[in-house]
């Protein structure tokens, strides 16, 4: 059925970051939508985010364009022009290539629920506040310095 | 501000369907943040469909990926398989390519709300109920048997 039954699908709170910066998105719960029904086009993640997570790093990529859909909640989009509280039927658009820093952070006692829209691949990603790059080439994280982090990316 | 103004955002009932089809989805209220907001891996559409339209013929497509996350009011999913109520949060996914005709109806007394994600331009589109084919090739509406429809199809 194209209805998702999202009591059925899998859920995960994985991430590529190297730690310490792992750890702010451990209470991101991330159903990878394009994956599970086999979307070639673009990518869709329905995220949970319990209360203090948040979406990722604030970043901004150079060759992926980015949707977010609020469904449930409440959210705190961040970015380089300020916060806006994001509520449910609310959007937000990301542009690729534009250098403006963004992210959802749940500052709420409740958890939300958004859908991510991007693509399936992408190239590189800049992270304005931390000491984090990512290289779309070798598809790793690494510092801004292009130095490797350890292990812990997985 | 990446946040969406949906206040401030052009929207139109504007569709290419020749009549008897264009007045199915007369109710239709599209804004099209992809095109507004300069999104170039994938098209959004903001949906406003008023009691009675619905978002499209009955259709499916070769080679377009569809989403659809539903914000607000109620919708009938219509497919193959049968009748499904989309509510606030709910998601459905079309895969490019299955031959499964899709389509959302307001059978509700109040308007509801949606997003639809797909590609920015598409191939070949079915439509199993009415006698209607899009060509993707020159990107118009024609019969199933190829014939043209009139200057209405604008």
């Amino acid at each position: 059925m194209p209805k998702v039954d999202f009591a059925a699908v899998p859920r995960s709170n994985r991430t590529g970051y190297p730690e310490p910066f792992a750890s702010d998105v451990a209470g991101r719960l991330v159903s990878r939508l394009g994956d599970i029904f086999g979307l070639q086009d673009f990518g869709a993640s329905h995220v949970i985010l319990e209360p203090g997570a948040m979406s990722s790093q604030r970043h901004w990529h150079e060759d992926e364009d980015e949707l977010v859909v609020m469904l449930s909640g409440e959210a705190v989009l961040i970015e380089d022009e300020g916060r806006s509280i994001l509520h449910p039927g609310d959007c937000a658009v990301f542009p690729k290539g534009v250098a403006n820093g963004h992210h959802l952070v749940n500052e709420s006692g409740e958890k939300c629920i958004f859908v991510a829209i991007g693509r399936t691949a992408a190239g590189p990603c800049h992270y304005p506040d931390v000491d984090l790059h990512y290289d779309g080439a070798s598809r790793t994280f690494v510092r801004k310095d292009g130095r490797p982090y350890s292990a812990a990316a997985s």
